[in-house]
């Protein structure tokens, strides 16, 4: 299972992915899921996947391949973030052309489902959810966030928190709170964590983390936010019914 | 949708339901989840259900039906509650026999949650989680709490706060957070809330409450926790990865 998150906020994009990735409890990987396109001034992108690995695996390939080709389009021509969104969205066509009768008859789904974040020199910085049949969404103001993968037990706490004011420090960190509530619902959600951070107008990745068991921030985030819930539950006033 | 939890506390048991089921957007109902068996002071059972209504509605029929027959298992004849479970899943089979293939023909499937909660004078108050099948689990002191339906956005508070320790009116506030972070992130969730509680070693209903939009304790809840979590938030301190 994996879980990503990509957020878009005034001050720039947040993009927070797992690394987990398995095929039975007993064959357990760590994979990257995060992939940044970028260059510095001019474009950054990030990519973060989520479904079966082999198929994404394909995509990411597929898109680094043809960004050395001399022809044809790439994440380096493409003029905008909505042509790159197109861009992913075909090449996913281009596996699914391949592979996804050959997976059928072994049972197995095409299932992809993709975030792309970033900024071409020219316009905003964007954040699109491409689906595995490369159609996409576009987050707008009133969605300042995608999720894909195991999205549900870290999804709360970022409809509490998050709005497009929130700072690129404070997304971050809601980012890794909700990874965190995952990690502890959902086994197959693992460390080590990729984070990137790119801020607004700079067209290049601001930070580019791995972050392990013993990251010293993660681990303060890990201890204090669970001491942190219960003691705001406790604060809260228990139900006084005794009057009914 | 539905979202219901059971916790099973050294103080006795915490039942709380939603009451939305839907048919598509545009058929909106709601149906009581929360059933209670009860012959005070000699046992009490809750059962709560999620799945599909024609099912669910079903097997809480045939159940009625058995208590009022003078031959046969019924929940007023079962020695404990193990046996009360397998009456209950041997009910969900008779309903599968009777039903499971013309769903089929319509491409249906069927599918039934249930938890069943309560106490028969002579032992302990326990905690089971019967499926579709008609086999169920019971909660062990490991777990002390079991939930059916949209289960995900609501599971964090509760693996942070719920312990067997945990006081009754303690997690009664805790169920009614993990609902409305459930309502929140699930329009298919929906009041009003059935609530049942069971004092340990009473045997009977110690409070029964339908929670509506208005009633002044959930109210301070929707309002007070998105507001302290907030607070909790802004406490824990920003990432200050300044030295990288």
């Amino acid at each position: 299972m994996t879980y990503c998150v990509g957020m878009l906020l005034d001050a720039g994009i947040v993009c927070l992915s797992d690394s987990r990735t398995n095929a039975g409890v007993d064959h357990i990987n760590s994979f990257r899921k995060l992939n940044v396109f970028e260059r510095p001034g001019e474009r950054v992108m990030v990519l973060m996947t989520a479904g079966n690995l082999a198929i994404t695996q394909a995509i990411v390939t597929m898109l680094n391949e043809r960004l050395s080709s001399t022809e044809g389009t790439s994440l380096w021509s493409v003029p905008n973030l909505f042509e790159a969104a197109r861009h992913v969205g075909d090449t996913i066509r281009d596996v699914h052309r391949r592979d996804a009768e050959s997976l059928q008859a072994f049972g197995i789904d095409f299932s992809a489902s993709l975030i792309l974040a970033g900024q071409i020199r020219g316009e905003r910085p964007r954040l699109f959810n491409i689906y595995a049949a490369g159609n996409f969404i576009e987050a707008t103001p009133e969605t300042p966030y995608f999720q894909i993968g195991e999205s549900k037990y870290g999804k709360p706490i970022i409809d509490r928190v998050i709005t497009r004011g929130t700072s690129l420090d404070e997304a971050t960190k809601c980012a890794l709170i909700s990874m965190d509530s995952t990690i502890r619902s959902n086994l197959s959600v693992g460390l080590p964590l990729d984070l990137a951070l790119i801020r607004t107008d700079e067209c290049r990745i601001a930070r580019h983390r791995s972050i392990e068991s013993q990251d010293p921030y993660f681990s303060i985030v890990r201890s204090e936010w669970g001491q942190a819930l219960r003691d705001a539950f406790n604060a809260l006033p228990n139900p006084d019914w005794s009057r009914d």
